[in-house]
């Protein structure tokens, strides 16, 4: 029996770099959103404030708007006795009421609280002195027209967006979702919430890469099962080149000693499968390849290497298309190992640990890998931990970097 | 002038204590949602295997299915020759091919990898001594029926969908979305989009409390923005509370002196305000109340100090709602601070960081605060750190714990 042609492995960094390479990626398509759906939508260009925030002087405080200097000396034992008036501008000894947010009328610069003053009639008694702009928010203190609120290729939260509102910004420009065909191969599998026959298998890997894309930000479009016959995953794959930007495909790396999905996609043109065989553990099996400048990222039908190879190859691939600068990283935390785990040199491993905290630190226990196809190891753990390629396993008690893919408190 | 109501604060444990315990808040409600619409949804009821999986015995690997007690003493030099079959049941010194998810035939117990052996017609050359269940998946050797995939109150993770995927399961039971209207109040707010006149600001709470229920799974509803009037106030709340199963208020906690909101709240029934003015910076003029069993948390208008207020106590109210046993917290890290930080013995305070990794670290710059007003900071910051009530302040190169609210990327 020949060896498989991914028995030749390639370095996952490597690997990417290589890909990416093939690819080409330009700027995203743009979408011009409503503030509303702008919150986890990522930037094709710099966010700036259109105008001054505030837009003038205003009350930081509930109180009266006054000129300092009237104020000099003022104590509750000798206070300063102002007029009120309700003009825009206010005169000498005058004193205007200001709510938070007001703005400052004419000729005042600063605000007196309410709670050091008392009001008979038309008369103010003011029982401390001020300093100019005391208790004044001024214009542009918060931002100033033109300020970069967030970068291009950033992601938005709720503050950007607040601070967009806040400026009167109704719409932000930001890149279209990516969106990507995920085709599942197999003859053994069977949809959710088919009735199972046989000795068929439901398909689990679909709806994981799906949530995974969406949780990047993508648009996800469900491509079915393919058999595994040539043409039935040639004519799905080249229908998803049509009409998407990338194709995840799952199962067909290794079937049946054939590696049915890059055979397909290496006759459906030129480059192809630019990598076929990944130094990770699990992913191994893992192929990438390139056809109408759209790459197609072929997973392993083995669900935990199919989620490895997504977190490897399919999230820096979708921070690419969304326009990102760097692959956006999942939560990270410094966590104690509670026992050692093996690992081979030359291979980059993903070991799965439950991670909670204990005092003051965090604590990460490895869950046991019971083989690539084991999904429970997954829905166990909260988070994983690399090993890199120039280590041969971990340490018990050695401080590792989880990368958390759940909070803590669904481990615990 | 009198003091105002809330000069006497309640620490903020206390103060979600008193809340909670006024509200009596049961089990969440229950729906029934597809598979594919469950991620980030949270349990109602333990999630439990309706079956084995792998329902049979599977083969792990590309190969042949043999009964490994026929391979005794097997080597390339001196190979074990087997007769195939197709067949489900195998006989003495028999081989029949299986892909990786075939299932075990009858008295086979372990798969030879194709690589291991030489196919010459009907006869199978095998190169290697196998062991008792060598490259086979068992029955329940994933997860065993009626085993717990995730409890009660838990958040559902791609991971979690996957595994209840691979057991077939197309629908699970989760709480019903909370549906929280949001309400602002204030003379000087204008709704985004429209044209500012005069003295107007852009209301920017609304979108962002929105934007912060939703992240926790519950349902947002806009209430619009009511004038500084009782009865105005009074009607819209009033409303809410019939159709929602909470409502946020923001602005009106400190209006002119008086606290228009909570004194509204206050005439609708009984019992009204629990908690009037928090330890917490900012985020003090917040007060808490219970109409109809129904929360209503109001907030300052202040931007900064309604997200802070949402913070302490709208997401563990939300967390509560969704049936969680615990508040679910926000992604943390170690970090060390860059600078001293001061805050007031006995109150809580909330310092917005700018968190970055540097070397093997994580360092946390406090973002300079201009006021509980300034959304840039927010903007300009990834995450908090969180002053306990018993220290004065955080010291420079102090190790802190950070809350992040966006990723590190952002921040950089």
């Amino acid at each position: 029996m020949k060896l498989k042609g991914f028995q030749k492995l390639t370095l996952t960094d490597k690997a990417l770099q290589i890909w990416l390479k093939a690819l080409h990626i330009g700027e995203p398509k743009k979408a011009l959103v409503p503030l509303q759906d702008a919150v986890g939508r990522v930037l094709v260009e710099d966010l700036t404030a259109v105008s001054d925030l505030p837009r003038f002087d205003r009350s930081a405080m509930d109180g009266y708007a006054i000129n300092s200097s009237d104020s000099s000396g003022a104590s509750q034992f000798k206070p300063a006795i102002f007029q009120l008036t309700e003009s825009e501008e206010i005169g000498s000894k005058q004193a205007k009421q200001v709510w938070t947010g007001n703005p400052i009328p004419k000729c005042a610069n600063a605000v007196v609280m309410l709670e050091n003053t008392k009001k008979t009639g038309e008369k103010l008694e003011v029982w401390n002195q001020l300093t100019p702009n005391e208790n004044v928010s001024r214009i542009g203190e918060d931002i100033k027209k033109g300020s970069i609120i967030s970068k291009a290729g950033n992601r938005l939260n709720p503050y950007h967006v607040g601070l967009a509102a806040a400026l009167g910004m109704d719409q932000i420009r930001v890149a279209e979702k990516p969106k990507i065909a995920i085709l599942a191969t197999g003859n053994e599998l069977a949809e959710v919430g088919s009735k199972l026959s046989g000795n068929l298998i439901y398909d689990s890997n679909k709806i994981m890469l799906s949530a995974l894309c969406r949780e990047l930000g993508a648009e996800s479009i469900d491509y079915g099962i393919a058999k595994d016959k040539i043409e039935e995953i040639g004519c799905k794959i080249q229908s998803a080149l049509e009409n998407h930007d990338a194709v995840i495909t799952t199962g067909g790396t290794s079937v049946g000693g054939l590696d049915l999905v890059p055979e397909v996609v290496n006759k459906l043109g030129k480059p192809g499968v630019v990598v076929h065989g990944v130094a990770a553990r699990p992913a191994m099996p893992t192929a990438l390849a390139v056809l109408q400048s759209k790459p197609i990222l072929i997973l392993s039908g083995n669900p935990v290497a199919a989620i490895i190879g997504f977190e490897i190859f399919g999230r820096p691939l979708i921070c690419k298309l969304l326009g990102m600068d760097k692959t956006e990283q999942r939560p990270m935390l410094k966590a104690t190992l509670t026992r050692r785990v093996a690992s081979a040199l030359g291979r980059r491993t993903y070991v799965r640990v439950r991670v909670y905290s204990k005092g003051d630190e965090f604590i990460a226990e490895p869950v046991s890998a019971k083989g690539s196809g084991s999904i429970s190891t997954m829905a166990m753990s909260n988070g994983f931990v690399v090993v890199p390629e120039n280590r041969e396993g971990l340490g018990e008690r050695e401080a590792v970097i989880v990368q958390l893919f759940s909070s803590l408190e669904a481990a615990t």
